[in-house]
């Protein structure tokens, strides 16, 4: 874990004038990610909770459904220029009968080898097929515990305190518990981290329980939620268009701009107690 | 352009109440790639600018050096399900002699084919060879100029201001003068379509100009800056370990935590004029 923060030479230039002294950084470093031997995705993130990033990752991918889906994930003896062991590379192992993801499963990008693209709906072309459907999920989650959830994960950013550098997601439970906080320098990585985090302690489906970003909510966002059957998604930015369609059509309960006593709901507002003067059709 | 900005209901909540209207989102569509007839990549893209997006992309992941080496560049027929034209997919021909990218060149992942990354330093595996280092660049920017980019690139940025959710990218001569932004949901767009725009209106390489982005400074931005000869690139937010390695390591000047009168240098500090109190050594 002492890869989380590296430090660095800066020089601080203020009216004062400038002076140069150590500052820590956000690490940022490439994992690769190689299954049944070959090598399927490297992603940039910052070290640590790597087997949680492997499973979220290939959760939200369609890959796997279960930890049980998972036989074995180790560290590959990747040395670096300096003999040690660089710990960036992550052989994974899938269980019998778990069917290996095409070579060239991207996140962000998603290629296809025909023109077929063409005539379908972009977001049918790029949409993977959830499991675990948020749609059917009653859970109900007053507007007072959301409005708590930023300063709560705030809290439990320990990194971003010293770096400033790093996204955060965590898991809530429909009061407001913290079940786990993740960061990471790419806002991907640390929902990866998160929902790969909760699969392996048997918490996926996320039936009941709220996920929050520091950030803003993209259509990826919502569809790694949407795949670990997250029925509430909070998010302290704005959320793009693709983002709001998506949940919309998954039953997902999105929220943006929560900041302070207010917050924007795009979708499954019924989800949400506790407000006043909503009207009946909500 | 009307699909910038996207229209969506919204309940509004505070302590105040919910009320329902309208709201601004920042449009996300995927944008297709096509090479010489073949899917190259999928970006998440806010729509507009998207041949600029599509010579930055390709510029930035070294495909191309020069406008001459795009032949042709127009969108395929593609219909949506309502019958027209889509926009999301963008053919574009090679110039005669130019290679054709390797089937699978994506931005956040790159993937091996065989064990070789393992034995190499994962900088080295990640990393493009730019056609113009920053290295000899010997631009000089004063610290007032840069501590005015924030609120130029600010007020240029259009759609920002009404859905809060989109990243800049702005392009300064050494002056502070600003010669092009461009917005995206993506941060990485923002960057490609400004550096392709650059290259259309042969800027590349962006000698004595400065980068400034809205956002933090991945590895990501900084090689994309590197691949286009941008000498002096600067952030509002945080760098991560890996871009300050790079920026380094390519001669570039990188510039964080630009706020108010207040910066961090993490490299290349020889090119900034203005500070006092500077240690000879810089």
């Amino acid at each position: 874990m002492g890869r989380v923060t590296v430090r660095r030479p800066v020089l601080k230039v203020s009216p004062a004038g400038a002076r140069r002294r150590p500052d820590a950084l956000a690490a940022e470093e490439p994992l690769e990610l190689r299954v049944g031997g070959g090598a399927l995705a490297v992603t940039m993130r910052t070290p640590g909770h790597d087997v949680e990033l492997a499973h979220g990752f290939l959760l939200t991918e369609g890959v796997i459904g279960s930890r049980e889906d998972v036989a074995s994930a180790r560290y590959c003896d990747a040395a670096g220029p300096d003999g040690r062991n660089t710990y960036n590379v992550l052989d994974l192992t899938l269980a019998e009968g778990v069917p290996a993801p095409d070579h060239g499963v991207e996140r962000n990008f998603y290629t296809t080898s025909s023109c077929g693209v063409c005539g379908k709906a972009a977001l049918d072309a790029i949409r993977l097929r959830t499991r675990f459907g948020p749609e059917g999920d009653e859970v109900r989650v007053d507007v007072s515990v959301l409005t708590s959830l930023p300063d709560t994960l705030r809290a439990a950013q320990r990194v971003f305190d010293s770096t400033g550098g790093l996204h955060a997601a965590g898991l809530f439970t429909s009061d407001g518990t913290l079940v786990v906080c993740r960061e990471d320098v790419g806002r991907h990585n640390a929902v990866d981290k998160v929902l790969g985090w909760a699969l392996l302690e048997g918490r996926v489906p996320a039936r009941g329980q709220v996920l929050m970003v520091s950030g803003r909510a993209s259509f990826e966002l919502v569809q790694k939620a949407a795949m670990a059957g997250v029925p509430v998604l909070a998010a302290v930015s704005a959320p793009s268009s693709l983002a709001v369609d998506l949940a919309t059509e998954q039953g997902m309960t999105l929220v943006g701009f929560l900041r302070g006593p207010s917050m924007n709901v795009y979708s499954a507002a019924h989800r949400l107690t506790g407000t006043t003067a909503v009207p009946p059709s909500e």
